[in-house]
């Protein structure tokens, strides 16, 4: 059986994430439903991150195991043929047998859009949230500066009841920037707790909008108290990016670079 | 009767176009639904462009009269409570009695957007034609500079039956470049035909696949027969991006700037 590796972009909306959900489709079941169409066999998908509901990707990592006689090149048409216009299927790959597209993960990258004008916009709509009080982009970075480097990031996580991982990450990217009416706020690390890259953007507009200290930040991951926190920013700003890999069975980055 | 003019953002994807249709809900019917349920009174709207089903704007300048005491600083904010999420007002002012928003108009700007690469992006599919076949722009750019400047358009335009207005207009701008893996063209005239900004498009991805020669433009031109133009590029690619007015009742610009 060979170990494919595809990397997927997708839009979000109408999905109620990547994971498989009682309600609601998702992108691993639209998947799974097309290798099954494609091969006549069940097979199961494993994903580089676990995107909530209406988070996009413009490169989310998956790997499977198939014995179909599909070559390598042509698992992108083949997949693109059998999927929904909202997923679609940009590179596939023969992996090594034990590449795991989220266990081998080194680094993710998740881009944050904000729409900050006074006005909200329909053509920004489905891919930002629409802030429109002005934000200080210079106290949002003082945080970000905060946020970088290896912490216990519990106060920006939502955590599952029975869960005992550890709740350490090391966030070795946080910065954010202007283009036109658009602030972008990118973020990577090793790993991402769930609704980490919300809760940070959600604590990070409250900051750039003057509603608590740039010092916040630093106060925060010390507490460990989600109650602290800020809101969870509304899904649909954010982008799964980018993927790194660098381990022995796999040395290669998939999506977005950032300058 | 205050002359109020409104500067308009909406995402054509649900619309039948920006002009009442007996089939299909228009932006039009939407704005007039909205000033009726603001003013109580039915009032007309008036389009700098009328936009095909499809078609988006970033900026499309409207005007109406309104005895209504809504405060031209209030308008935005209250068609936008009435508008539904796929139009927005993004700016208002009073007008002079004589300003009529097609008309007065100067000049209009259109960007068309292209995805070009191999395959299709769910995220990019709502505001870009997917061609994915390699682009040569020198070609491209070629027929644009031959295309620009006063002539005889019919090979460009669907013509209605009964339409006796001239098919000569002023084309001030014409070019187009990459932007990653999208190709922007970008036509700027005095008026524009029915189609006209969607056949130079489907014509010139003809010949910047190597279809036909960059020569054809000028020779289209001169022949000004529509079966020998290229086909119509799809709606979703095309954006109403400016619109300049410089007339005795109004000299100002409503949209973007092209560097």
């Amino acid at each position: 059986m060979a170990n494919i590796l595809v990397v997927l972009e997708y839009d979000g909306t109408d999905f109620c994430g990547f994971q498989r959900q009682p309600n609601g489709l998702s992108v691993q079941e639209c998947l799974e439903r097309a290798l099954l169409r494609l091969t006549g066999r069940e097979t199961r998908v494993v994903a580089a991150g676990r995107t909530d509901a209406g988070v996009h990707a413009w490169a989310q990592v998956v790997n499977f195991r198939s014995s179909s006689r599909i070559s390598v090149a042509d698992w992108p048409a083949a997949l693109n043929s059998a999927l929904p216009a909202s997923i679609a299927a940009l590179e596939a790959r023969e992996a090594p047998e034990g590449f795991h597209a989220r266990r081998c993960a080194k680094r993710k990258a998740y881009l944050y859009r904000l729409l900050n004008r006074p006005v909200r916009s329909p053509l920004e709509a489905r891919y930002a949230w629409h802030y429109p009080r002005p934000l200080n982009l210079e106290s949002m970075l003082q945080a970000l500066q905060a946020a970088r480097g290896k912490h216990d990031f519990s106060a920006f996580a939502r955590r599952e009841p029975g869960d005992r991982r550890s709740p350490v990450r090391t966030l070795s990217e946080a910065r954010c920037w202007r283009e036109g009416e658009v602030v972008n706020v990118l973020l990577e690390a090793d790993g991402f707790l769930y609704h980490m890259a919300r809760s940070l953007v959600g604590t990070l507009v409250e900051i750039g909008a003057g509603a608590r200290p740039a010092e916040d930040m630093a106060e925060l991951l010390r507490s460990g108290e989600r109650s602290r926190a800020g809101a969870t920013a509304p899904p649909q700003g954010l982008f799964l990016a980018r993927v790194d890999y660098d381990c022995e069975h796999l040395r290669a980055s998939f999506g977005r670079k950032f300058e």
